[in-house]
Formats: C-alpha cells, sequence, structure tokens
C-alpha cells in the first residue's frame, strides 16, 4: 500500500483562479462565485466526498501593467471583483459538520488584533475546523495603494509576518488559558487566575491587554503557508503546519519536502509534523484522447491578453516588453518573487505558454482516472508528501470529475481515509494527533501558559 | 389604528449586554453566545415572529477602572469574552430567509478598504439583508491600546467617520456600477465602462485604486447610527437611515425625533427618510405583580460592582470614587458622552441606581402584554417613532415572552406588519421604498455615477 494522504479543495471566491481565467468554459459555475448556493453544494460535495477541507485563496490589488489595470481584466474578470474570504467561510460553518475551512489571510493588511477575534470566532463557531493561509500578500504594490499604508519590501514582509505571529499567538495561546470559561451560574463566568494582559511593542505592531475571545478548540488555527522564496521557506519551517508547495516532478518536489523538513528541524520542531501539500490538479477523461480533448477546451477558453495581465499582477513585470527568449533571470521584482524564481532557467516565451496553461496554479495530470490515481501515489510515495490541494480547472466540473472518478478508486488502494461520520477539529484530521492544540514543539505552543 | 413600526432583536455577541449583567438568572441562555446553536435558534425565532432585523451590537476594549481591569469583569462576563460579530451575522445568512441582518463597525478601528468589501460580502451572500451600525467606538481608551494606534479625542473621532463615510461610499456606490456584471461566456465578464478607479487623499485615510466587489443589492448598506452627543447627532442627520434613540418618556423622545428629522432635513434630505427607532425592553407578566416580580428576579441576577465596572469602560470614571451625592455635571470624559450626558441633572447615586437597574439598555417596562403594547403604540404615535430595537432582559427568554405574548397583540393592533414571506432588501423592509439603493436625497447617493 503506498503512502496515505490528505485532500483540500482549493477555491476561490471570485470568478477565476489567480493566473488563469477559464470562466468563459461552458461547465465553469464559478462565474456564480457570489452566490451563497455556489458555495454550498461545493462545501457539501467536498465534505461528503471526504475531502478534509475547503481551502479559499485571497488576493488584494489587481493587475497592474505600467500603472494601468488593463481592460482585459475587466473582460475577463481576471482579478476583480472577489468577495471576502472570511465571510464566505463564515457563512459555510452551519452548511457542514466536518469540512475544515481554511482561510486566506494576510499579514502585510490586517490588524492582528481583529484578525485575531476574527479567526477565534471561526474556530469557535465550526467547532475547531479553521485553517489559516498565512500570505504576506504578493500583490503589495496595489494592496498597499488600497489601503494607504507603506510599501514593504519582500524580505522584510517576512520579518513583518513573523512579529505579527508573536501578536496572535499572544492572544490565541497566551491570553486565555484553556478551561477559563466555567459558565457556573452559583459561582463564576470565568476565572480570572486563567486570564492574562498581554503585551506587545515591536516594530510594525503595538498591542496591550486582553484579548476578545476565550480559547478556541484549536487555539491557534491551523497554519498554511506557501510562500517559495527563501524568506518565505524560513517562514514556513517556523511556524507552518501544512506546506502548500506547488506542482512538479517527483523530483522537484522530493527536494523541496527535504528541505521543509529540515528547516522545520532547524527550528526545534518535528519534521514529521510538517505536513506538506503539493498543489494538484487533474482533467480526467474516460480515455486518455478524451482527456487530451477536455484539456484543450481548457486552454481555448483563454486568450494571451489574460496571460500578460495576470502575470503582471503577480510580479509587476509586463511580459509583452520584452523579446520571448530573454532568460527570466534578467528580471527582478519586489512583488512575489516564487513567481519569478520558480521560472529560473526559462525565458519569456516559456513563462508565457506555461502561465497561459496554468497560471499560479498546478498543472495538471491529464488522463484516465487510473493514470490520475498512479501519479498521486507516486508523488506522495516518491515525493514524501503529505496531500494534495486538489484545484479544479473547471470549477466546479472538475471536482465533481475528480470525486466521481478519481477518488473511490484512490480510496480502494487505501491511500485516502473513508468518508468519515467522526466530527474532529482540522488539526487531529491532518495530523492524527489526540489533541486539538498545537504541538509542544511549535513555536507558537511557548505561548501558552501551562 | 396606531402609527405602524418596525421591530429589530437588540443582541450581543457576548454574555451580557454592555453595562449589566444578567448571566445568572436561570433563564438566561446567552452565557452560550459562543455556540452556533444559540444564534440559529435566536435568529429562527426572530424571523418566524416577523422581526424586521436582528442587531449585533459589538464593542471593543474592557472595563479599565484605574489602569486595572477589575477582577469582577472576569467573574462576571462582563465585557469579555465576546465574538466577531461580522461572522456570526455571516454564519446566520444561511439560516435565514428574510430576517435583516445589522453588524456593528468601528470608524475608528477597521482600515475602510478591507471593511467596505468584508460588508459588501455580506450583503451580497444575503441578498441585500445587511444593515451597519456605524460607531466610533466610545470605549476607545482600552481600545486603542490593544490596536497600538493613537487616542483620537471623542469628536474629533466624529469627523474621522465622516471621511470613513467617504472611502467607503467611493468603494459601495462608485467603484462599481450597477449592471457592471454581464457573465455572458460570449461577451464580458463585466463592463469596463462601469468599473472606476477611486482616490481619497484625506487626513486620516488614503485609498487609491479599485473596489473588490462589484455593486451589493443595496450598494451601502442600511446605516445605522446612535451617537447622542452633539457630534453625534450631526453624523446621524447627515448619514443615519435608522437612528437609534435610548429609552425615555414620550416627551423626550418626541424632542429627540424631532431634533433629529430637523437635522436631516438641514442636510438636505426628507426628514420622514429617518427612521426612528427607541430602545425598548419589557418585562412581561400575566398580571402586573408576576411582572414586578420577574422584573426583580433580574435586579438581584446582579452585583453592585459590575455597575461601577461597567460604567467605568464607558466612560473611563470610577463612581465609587466620588460621595453619592456629587452631580454628573462635576464629571467629564474623552470617552462616550453619551453615558454622561444623559444623566445632566443627576447625581452619581442616581446614576449607579439606574445603571444597576439596565446599565446602557432601555429601562424595561414592566407589565402585562396589554400595558406593553400600550406603551409602545403610546411611543411610536407620541413621540414620532418608526420603530423600536427590543433588547431582551433575559435574552432569549424575555424576546420568547414578547413574541408570545405582546406581538400578537401589537399585530392585531395594525401596528406591525403580518410575518411575511416575501424576500426583500433590509433597506425597502425598513423604509417602504421600492429600490433597494440609498435614496436621492442621501448624501452616499452623491457617489453613484448615474
Amino acid at each position: 500500500m503506498s503512502k496515505r494522504f490528505s485532500l483540500g479543495l482549493f477555491e476561490n471566491a471570485q470568478a477565476n483562479d489567480s493566473g488563469t481565467a477559464t470562466w468563459r468554459h461552458p461547465d465553469n459555475r464559478r462565474s456564480e462565485f457570489d452566490s451563497l448556493d455556489y458555495w454550498r453544494a461545493n462545501a457539501k460535495l467536498a465534505e461528503e466526498a471526504g475531502f478534509d477541507f475547503m481551502f479559499l485563496a485571497d488576493a488584494w490589488g489587481w493587475a497592474d501593467v505600467n500603472g494601468e489595470r488593463p481592460e482585459v481584466c475587466t473582460v475577463e474578470g481576471l482579478d476583480l471583483p472577489r468577495l471576502d474570504p472570511a465571510i464566505v467561510i463564515a457563512a459555510l460553518i452551519g452548511e457542514t459538520e466536518r469540512l475544515g475551512l481554511v482561510v486566506t489571510g494576510s499579514t502585510l493588511l490586517e490588524p492582528p488584533y481583529s484578525f485575531a477575534r476574527r479567526m477565534a470566532t471561526l474556530d469557535i463557531l465550526s467547532g475547531g475546523r479553521i485553517g489559516w493561509n498565512v500570505v504576506t500578500t504578493g500583490t503589495a504594490d496595489t494592496a498597499v495603494q488600497a489601503f494607504g499604508v507603506d510599501m514593504v519590501a519582500h524580505d522584510e514582509r517576512y520579518v513583518m509576518a513573523d512579529e505579527f505571529m508573536d501578536v496572535v499567538y499572544q492572544l490565541w495561546e497566551g491570553a486565555w488559558d484553556e478551561g477559563a470559561l466555567e459558565r457556573d451560574k452559583d459561582g463564576r463566568f470565568a476565572d480570572p487566575a486563567k486570564v492574562h494582559r498581554i503585551a506587545h511593542e515591536g516594530k510594525y505592531f503595538r498591542s496591550h491587554g486582553f484579548g476578545n475571545t476565550a480559547r478556541s478548540p484549536q487555539g491557534t488555527p491551523v497554519l498554511f503557508q506557501a510562500g517559495a522564496s527563501p524568506a518565505g521557506r524560513a517562514f514556513g519551517g517556523k511556524h507552518g503546519e501544512a506546506i502548500f508547495v506547488g506542482s512538479g516532478s517527483v523530483e522537484q518536489l522530493r527536494e523541496h519536502s527535504a528541505a521543509i523538513r529540515e528547516q522545520a528541524a532547524a527550528n526545534g520542531r518535528d519534521p514529521r509534523s510538517v505536513k506538506i501539500m503539493s498543489a494538484f490538479a487533474a482533467v480526467v477523461g474516460a480515455t486518455e484522447e478524451e482527456a487530451q480533448a477536455k484539456y484543450a477546451s481548457v486552454a481555448d477558453a483563454q486568450t494571451p491578453d489574460v496571460t500578460v495581465a495576470s502575470y503582471a499582477w503577480f510580479t509587476g513585470l509586463d511580459l509583452s516588453e520584452y523579446p520571448h527568449d530573454t532568460p527570466m533571470t534578467d528580471l527582478s521584482t519586489e512583488l512575489s518573487q516564487t513567481q519569478v524564481a520558480r521560472f529560473a532557467g526559462k525565458t519569456v516565451g516559456d513563462v508565457l505558454r506555461d502561465w497561459h496553461a496554468h497560471g499560479v496554479g498546478a498543472r495538471p495530470v491529464v488522463g484516465t482516472p487510473e493514470q490520475i490515481a498512479d501519479t498521486m501515489c507516486a508523488l506522495a510515495e516518491g515525493a514524501d508528501l503529505d496531500g494534495f490541494l486538489f484545484a479544479p480547472v473547471i470549477p466546479p466540473a472538475s471536482t465533481e470529475d475528480f470525486v466521481e472518478h478519481v477518488m473511490p478508486l484512490l480510496r480502494e488502494r487505501g491511500v485516502i481515509a473513508s468518508p468519515s461520520q467522526e466530527v474532529t477539529t482540522l488539526r487531529e484530521r491532518l495530523t492524527g494527533a489526540s489533541s486539538p492544540a498545537l504541538p509542544k514543539s511549535h513555536p507558537g505552543a511557548t505561548y501558552r501558559n501551562s
């Protein structure tokens, strides 16, 4: 039997995923991203199929090419409009019972004090099913204009994020001890000995006083992280519990996962406690030919203009200005370095082709259910992965295909769990731990008073 | 037939309402404020009974008496813990179909750019059922410590709030025109001519660029406002659509409502378009004696310590330091002036007694269903009120009493509408207008491009 793995469903509260625009495809229903019905159906599909969680990405800002937002962005619904993922996730709490719900939140743009309350409220109302995808906002140039705050350079954003964690750990782990709420009508509502003042005076943040929420089921929500730059990996190795890596070959992913586990160990953490999840996309057909034809219909659904605009949004770089044979190493950016560095050794022309095919998302595996299941098992085993974040190329049709045709095979092979009626926290579900709290070796756990 | 009126249900996502602590009362179930089941049951009760909306209050900070949070605050669950009301409201969208949902949000502490996205997301997912209770955070002294921002004095907070409105009106009314989303797979996702760049460069806020959400059903959520200071009333007269006034006699409330309508007219608005809603609490008994006995059980449920601590939270004033005969006009504060000014002519002792009985909430009307219905009709008619914000003294038991015993009488008298299955926006429901948008005479409407 191959290595067992977790499954998350990657979604976006906007018409398209970042980097591609497949909304025109006839089977794409994500253009109804602003309807609760779309999300309700999708969450129920994921829960009933046995996905471990639904993950909602987020971004701030918009595609900016030389100071202008290209008209194609509006015409294609590329970057905007989008909804607040925390509100979408909150609306799904009552619609689901077991599904983990992961919200993206920015350490550049959120005030940590109110962000801590918002996330804790989600964790409390959901019974501990919440994850936080920690981002530093790669698309910072337009985001800071919108928020009216100063630009923070790429690597410094991770220094800031590290300080942000210091504040929210104090609020989630240190401010209210477990068991503080007694609710004893003949005694106390809460125990004063279990409520603590926090004090943070840093370079980026100040926060003094009391936390708003009593300890939530998980305390700190499960921390997801994805940055692939050296600064991003260092941050992930310290704080991340589920590290989301891009798609790639077994060799590439094995290198990534080994590096991440090493970084975790260097931070005094159990390297196995870090769950490494790869982006995964699939186009499923009854035969290879059918799958390839389906995939061709996806590429046809978008224009080259989309590619240039969306790449510019992430990197500030207008690739249409460079000859196709320009080496990518000639370009540099203060925005998302991940989206430049991953093309080292490639040319501008290569990148335009690659980005057109799948943007920042995974390069889809195209084939029969067996081929897709084989690829997943080989990746999990060969690259030491703990899970996959399945991104539907055509939402929700690709998810429906995957649920119907691939998941039964994975279950037969014993690599994914059977859909369980058991209700548990997301941390217990993902890590198999018997406690919903951060493990002792995690730096956030040191903020606990007991 | 008396004047018809609207009904809102006042709730708080914490164990107690600000200013009182009735959680020990045996019928009080708000101590389960952190359970989705509590909110689900409460929202369904309100919707089915025909309430027009549920209103969630909020506060930041905690009770601070001379730099310390008194232990009684924890023991009684007075100020903390509390949840994020926007998340609680979001979780109720799918649980309700027609109920309006009003969220409190602070112009002192929210970044307007992300706040606009959050509120618009709520309005979009709920089909236009959202209201925003605009607050400047009366409990600013501890709140600014927690957020690590500078203190802003009372009247200046309204100047800041006015600028905040300028930013969010641009985002809600000006950034995306009605009908911008076409979702035509053979045409455009959105029309570029209907998407506009915003530019705000002010004293408190800067925001440049594009809005995140397309126009929500109501554009601007229905604007609730409650400030009773001169600065608060001026702000409410300009922006407020539903002005929430405290409880009082017919004469007091008539004076308030006349002053508010005058202020609206001075701002070029239709004075009848401003809906004036009074705080209302009731203790219902089959007989007057039964009602009085019930009321006595409420007062018995809390200690004088709660009163001192909670008054200090709102005002920074420790009344236990002053002789009981001190005139209130001797005291001043940079926190909530409303909570000092309303006691002009009273002594410290008067205030301690009054606050113990009902905190910042309404003084309950205690009596039989007929007496309570009579009082409401007399107030609505005599003080020219458009509605009541019903605050349960013992949540949810007081609401259940009111629904069961008083609302049928109000319906018989034709002063409240029959529960309708009609789904409409909150603005249409409250104002009877035939459009979900801000009326033309409202200052926010001038931000629309068409």
